[in-house]
């Protein structure tokens, strides 16, 4: 509340001169910068190209500004989109080159729209509360405002009074009234969606002047800091830079984030927007950069498609306003590499400029180990992402304790991902979703991804009595993080996170702790996974490791379903599910490998009597083929209490051209859970080598170092902290 | 026959002198070549360095020549493979640096095993009637023999007299005599095994100067020409240079071919042996690339692993001797580029070269339409690669009626597979295996290879009454090769080939007419399948087309298996296939759809009231997980006589980055089966933008130019020749 007064101070006072424009993105010397570097950076001058193409084919073509009648992938719909980004395109090309035909398109093509924007009702194919008028929804008409807005402010001075004002009156003011005014609430909403409304009235504001549209951008249609600018970025992203929805969706951010942000420096400088939250822009990026494979592809958790990866555009125009702003980084320069483009602004330069020093001899991007934290206060939850082994197949490990990441959230607390370099070795499904494919369902989020993908079944994670955590209803779980409890990533032996959920299910506590311990004897780290259940009641407990990669032996007995299938459940993502394999392993230790690429991969877990384990393939209950059969391996128990202890490794090399194999087999002999009381967890874990560990957790400590001692096997076991890792 | 006097003409009165070592594969004039050219090209210098490396590693362990116990993978047996290895390559170090360690290392070794040789039985975990003595199998002695023949060859003149005794009496002496007297019907078996067979001995005979051994190996234990080198050559290789177990075993059988035939060239020069079958050697190797897909993968069909690709080390040793005997070519660069080495000889120092003055800017290696014999006349069917659109994208078809392929072919008349460049999109199983990967049977073959992956049903062919071919009968199927029926590849308006097996089934003909036609419209071609079935009873006639990628659409309504799963059948691999969706199509014209990385493909065909259509996945009765989920769509009928009239599409694009789809639909309206006479098929295929193609195949013509009149819906069509195509 305090935090949210001084932003109110910090810009009521705030007064602007009228601008000469450009205004929003590029100051006259930025111009300079970029009209000296042409041609002397390849990365700039392909960057230009680019831009130059998309507008130089949109205006070797009619002009087309149609009436609104599609969805997404229809006609209409494409083309208001092929028409922002043309007249984005075209604006540059003018700023840079000064030739007179961009900015009469860019003219020609506004009042084509400001004929037709004043017409326009509600789109006819709108659903829901936040229609649209350009587009079926309200965000696509947002993109529209982004893009147009730059656009219009670099012709500015090239039209007439009349022009502006025919222009101004005929889209941008009815557009800025339509999502301020009739879309009120929805424009106050923190949400991706809201950040791209604020963002495009703030733009406008810029633009036309209006010191009015400019508050109400930057603080809520009230002006009371409740929504706007400053009120998304401190609703949406942690102090670490984490954006709630994961970093699918923080890629979409980042584009309205960085572009608002650099209207607001170049307007207001005085406002120090780039050192708000200790550069609060700079740690998105970056936090967002790490949340990748080594392929540069986003942590697909969250409604999430798998493809996408940091070459996307909106990270290039991240990466050229850090750059802008922030300096350049070396470190970065393999990204931009990859991304193939860069801004034409000061930034962007930077970065054509290092990336031309480097000349293919940038270092690689460091993936390291990071706790991020959740929530405006660092205080709901986080991620947290290990990274150990050598640099070309590095073992990252993915723990997510997050909330719930709004309305893109699934229900999976306590999840795990791992990951060899690109390859993905424990999945997450991710979204059921073709995105923009016509045929299914137009692009839009499919039914299985309700019924199946957001589910818990779906995850890496426990799942009591067959139920999804918190029933399922996303207004509960949006109420109840994860909580972090505690960890370590300094200490060379052992890399350690454990989390907390206390709410997904009444009654019941989970607690895991992932660990990562160098192996002596091989490249890739092990991994411990202590999966804690405390209840007072007895429950189903199913915990899933979704694998990719082929089975390729187990050391327990199963049935397999060899002339049959059925479904594993009735619902929460369990009617999707066939079951191919049931086993019930003698007490001990039960080991799973399977073969990914080049490597083969091994899940080992403490049994007992009780243990049952499923092998399972998605895809039941799937009318129109929308899932992709993704396997599992599911450890069951029915506990009060227990603990699912597991060391999954990553083992071996199979090379398939020179037909050799070694280190097929899993080198753990055997785990055994010592204790598992109130106090503390303590496992043990003996390889094939005799090489032994004991990993002991607390599982309640309020405070670091609180001493610990507990009777295991007869043997007094004393340590401070907590947890304590003995290795002999 | 003729041939076969004249070989044994060309080779009984052949003499050789006593010649210096090394004389097998290299002349001192090679060696001085070679030692010039170092430091010279990149890539040559490498490949050096890396046979160094193997050489120096093995130095730097103690000498280990266990007595033979392990199966594949197992620590004897792949010592062994160490021990030829290194000796190999450090032979080649000697030749090349004529630093006395290596000659020193080669000749420590050799001497242990004519110690351990002499003492040796079959060895202990034999199976079958070609038992090894250092291997399980004596494929795996000749192996070791054609290796360690080169090391003697290469240190031969450092050694004593009495250790040059020692080592022959040991080692080269009691392994001859092992695999020419007792394993004398498999030495002179016609097979892969066979080949390497001979080639061992061969480079033995050359490298003891034994004459006698020599002969043994040209012509066959009883040197009459039934076995032996020559006779191998002229059994397995076709005078296209198609290898009859096709690609992925023509790479093994290359190397033996290539260090044989370089033996006899360096020995006995007057045999012009590179000059045989019009330069059948360089056919060989050209054929077996030209039999890859964009990544140089070799088409998996018969029992071959995907992973295999040309830059395999046998493909290295083809590539360097073909440059050495026939000259360099340009058109291999890419290749050699890819492979990253060359042998150290005349034709690797001009592969080096080559690669060196294209630095970086070689030619690709162009895949070209091509109809290949099979057969020692070429008359036991073929082979044909369709090959069209984008250079980048281009679509290719493998067309399959060849022979059966010996103990690794699958019962797959008239399989086709497709391909967009390296991508899979009509796919063969290949086999059911994981190569060398203890874990999985020990590499070996696994049971669902024979009940599924040899099966007919795993093919895109007819299956009837869910028999397989030849009822799954080897030697029957040996007996009766494909039949190739015509091929016109000279049509700039169409590709097509059409080929028959009359024998797969008693009374039933299959006749399959495959053409590829650029689309006018569209960067891929368009491929027309006619599959003709022919009988005089009633059948049930499967027809399956696996796809690769996510179902994206159909035309058609289905009726899923939601909520339970059973096999399509109990037998011939159909007890491995689950049925995941039935349906009866109206009578029209069918579509199915689905997505492959950035493209859409429809297979569509004409249907009428009885067809029925079948979602299937691979997956039933596979108890140890062995199978892949291979998906399918199965045409089934019930037929006396009828026709599949199908068009194959490659269309649109997904950019999932960019989050664009285009052309995601199919653009064909109609298929209609005009006419289907015991004289000709006729179909008519008609696109949504008006295009109609008719395509009329001859079904009986037993010459070129037979003229053709059909009455067709009451029009007068008539052509001359196999086919004619109509396009409006």
């Amino acid at each position: 509340m305090a935090n949210r007064i001084a932003l109110l101070l910090l810009f009521a006072g705030t007064a602007f001169a009228r601008p000469k424009h450009p205004t929003l993105l590029l100051k006259p010397a930025d111009i300079q910068v970029v009209k000296e570097a042409m041609g002397k950076y390849p990365l700039l001058d392909r960057s230009y190209k680019a831009v130059q193409k998309t507008a130089d084919d949109a205006m070797a073509r009619p002009i087309e500004v149609p009436i609104p009648k599609d969805l997404a992938g229809g006609y209409s719909h494409e083309q208001h989109k092929q028409n922002y980004t043309a007249m984005q395109a075209a604006g540059q090309c003018f700023t840079i080159s000064q030739d007179l035909k961009y900015a009469r398109f860019v003219r020609d093509m506004l009042l084509q729209y400001s004929t037709l924007i004043p017409t326009l009702k509600n789109h006819p194919k709108s659903r829901g509360a936040s229609p649209g008028r350009l587009f079926h929804q309200a965000l696509n008409d947002c993109n529209w405002l982004v893009y147009t807005t730059q656009a219009y402010d670099a012709v500015y001075e090239t039209l007439t009074p009349t022009e502006r004002a025919t222009i101004e009156t005929g889209v941008f003011r009815p557009l800025c009234q339509f999502l301020t005014v009739d879309l009120k609430p929805w424009f106050n909403l923190r949400h991706n969606h809201g950040l791209w409304a604020v963002t495009a009235v703030g733009l406008c504001g810029y633009v036309l002047n209006d010191r009015e549209l400019v508050q109400q951008a930057l603080l809520g249609t009230e002006k009371d800091g409740n929504g706007g600018y400053l009120a998304q970025l401190k609703a949406l992203f942690s102090p670490d830079g984490y954006y709630v929805e994961g970093p699918y969706y923080a890629r979409y951010a980042t584009l309205p984030l960085f572009l608002f942000a650099q209207a607001i420096e170049n307007n207001q400088p005085e406002q120090r927007i780039y050192q708000y939250g200790s550069q609060l822009l700079k740690k998105v990026l970056y936090t967002t950069l790490q949340q990748t494979d080594a392929s540069g592809r986003f942590y697909p958790f969250n409604d999430a498609l798998k493809e996408k990866d940091w070459t996307s555009s909106e990270l290039v125009t991240a990466l050229s306003f850090t750059f802008g702003q922030y300096g350049p980084d070396p470190s970065l320069v393999s990204v931009a590499k990859e991304q193939g483009r860069v801004l034409l602004n000061r930034g962007g330069v930077q970065v054509a400029q290092l990336a031309a020093m480097y000349a293919g001899k940038e270092p690689p991007f460091e993936r390291k180990s990071l706790v991020l934290t959740d929530g405006p206060e660092g205080k709901s939850g986080g991620l947290t992402l290990l990274r150990g082994g050598p640099e070309k197949e590095q073992t990252s490990v993915v723990f997510k304790y997050t909330s719930h990441g709004m309305s893109h959230g699934h229900f999976d607390k306590l999840n795990l991902m791992l990951y060899t370099a690109e390859r993905e070795i424990l999945t997450d499904y991710g979204a059921v979703r073709f995105l923009n494919v016509p045929p299914k369902d137009g692009g839009r989020y499919l039914p299985e991804n309700d019924s199946f993908g957001i589910q818990t079944i779906a995850h890496n994670t426990v799942v009591i009595d067959q139920q999804s955590h918190f029933g399922g209803s996303e207004k509960v779980a949006e109420q109840n993080p994860g909580e972090a409890y505690f960890s370590d990533l300094t200490n060379p032996a052992i890399q350690i996170v454990s989390a907390k959920s206390k709410t997904a299910y009444p009654g019941v506590t989970l607690h895991r702790t992932l660990a990562m311990i160098p192996d002596g004897n091989r490249a890739n780290p092990l991994v411990f996974d202590v999966f804690r259940v405390v209840s007072d009641s007895l429950h189903q407990v199913d915990l899933p490791f979704y694998y990719a990669g082929q089975l390729m032996s187990t050391s327990f007995k199963y049935e397999p379903a060899l002339t049959s299938r059925v479904p594993l459940g009735r619902q929460h993502g369990y009617q999707h599910i066939w079951t191919e394999a049931r086993a019930s392993p003698a007490a001990g230790t039960a080991t799973f490998t399977w073969l990914n690429t080049n490597r083969f991969y091994s899940v080992s877990t403490a049994t007992d009597a009780n243990t049952t384990i499923l092998l399972t393939r998605v895809g039941a209950n799937d009318p129109n083929f929308n899932l992709r059969p993704e396997t599992a391996m599911i450890l069951r128990q029915n506990w009060r209490t227990g603990v699912f202890a597991s060391v999954i490794e990553t083992h071996g090399q199979y090379d398939a051209r020179a037909e050799t194999t070694s280190g097929a087999e899993s080198q753990v002999k055997q785990i055994t859970v010592l204790a598992n009381t109130p106090e503390a967890t303590v496992v043990s874990i003996e390889l094939r080598n005799k090489t032994r560990y004991r990993l002991a957790i607390a599982n309640a400590d309020s405070q670091p170092n609180q001493p610990h001692q507990l009777t295991v096997n007869g043997q007094l076991i004393q340590w401070q902290g907590y947890y304590q890792l003995v290795s002999q």
